[in-house]
């Protein structure tokens, strides 16, 4: 992790808002779970969700997602941007120009490589399953070779990667503090409901302690 | 709004979960206010988080977040992909290879075109405050000239854009079903909170009902 940002990873705009230390990108990448990959095609930028896990210092994609374009990857990679985005509120001020967003958001540039090697693909989709929803893991069936052989897992550094944050109140004019106007935050947050069975559950299972209190680590 | 998939927004895999109609995704680019918009600059793709509006058969993007790229943008436009991202739920698999997510996305292809017309950027400003927080248009301190020239705003047509969906219980292997394993859906909603006064605010103002009770429309 480079602590001394690279000129594309600097927050060119209200630099203040620029949080680059390993703790911070690592909670917003742990909070997350899905992520936006661009990647070019023929000049045009194509950007697709994918569900994603940090694996130390580097973030493990399921390439089926995004299959048209990334598993057109050769085996020294693909250039991609990776962004994250936690939304935290609205914020609402006393003149439109000022209503903002507070959000924690992540960017990677890198090369996104496949992983060759069969064993640790295996890892690394075990690691995504437990990731998404930790003690699912030991639950599911085992994996099979032929899912792993047909499955792409890519690997992407977190070589060049910044955080960009805004909290609290609005900042609004000096001028319009006086206006009786209402200003503040309104709160975002994700909610994980009760699990719904699947209708073609065979057995008379209750749902799992790990999945009936899912939630997310928060940052 | 092309109902005919051009070759680039036709999903290529799982392809029934392309839908094209033009119903499908105005709803879910007006539930959602937050898009992930690609660029390339000098070969590299970048994704930045922006918010947006629809404006009947395209969308609005305030360009100041995302400045140092789309701040680029020629008068004759910059070409973007911009996607959305509903997501409504994890799905549990009895396989790890099944885990899944439920979510309705858009992607527009297209060229961002800069709103060089003044009254024009003006609506469109008011457009995209009132979007995101229905009854705030009212509100606020009317926007000044000083405000309008300096903000940048771009227009993206619905021309080439596409929705994919997944919903529903897994798809698990034939002979999956039989395993005591659970399996089902947790539904993941976005909650809006109590409003959080500005500890700035000077007067004595009651949270309007606009926000109190602040709700995207659900799709």
């Amino acid at each position: 992790m480079t602590n001394a940002p690279s000129q594309r990873t600097q927050v060119k705009r209200l630099p203040d808002r620029g949080k680059y230390d390993e703790a911070t990108i690592h909670s917003i990448l742990d909070e997350a779970y899905l992520a936006h990959i661009g990647i070019v095609e023929d000049g045009q930028p194509i950007v697709i969700p994918v569900l994603f896990a940090r694996d130390g210092d580097s973030v493990l994609l399921h390439g089926s997602p995004a299959s048209r374009t990334l598993r057109n990857a050769k085996n020294d990679g693909i250039r991609v941007c990776l962004t994250v985005t936690l939304v935290d509120g609205f914020v609402i001020a006393r003149s439109g120009f000022h209503h903002s967003m507070n959000y924690r958001s992540v960017v990677v540039f890198g090369e996104a490589v496949p992983i060759v090697d069969e064993s640790e693909r295996w890892n690394a989709l075990d690691l995504i399953v437990e990731s998404l929803v930790p003690g699912q893991g030991e639950m599911v069936r085992p994996m099979t070779a032929k899912e792993v052989k047909g499955t792409m897992v890519l690997r992407l550094p977190l070589d060049e990667a910044s955080a960009k944050i805004r909290t609290g109140p609005p900042g609004d004019d000096a001028e319009d503090y006086a206006l009786p106007i209402w200003a503040g935050v309104i709160p975002i947050t994700e909610v994980y409901g009760a699990p719904i069975p699947d209708p073609a559950l065979e057995h008379d299972i209750p749902v799992p302690a790990h999945l009936e209190n899912y939630e997310r680590p928060r940052g």
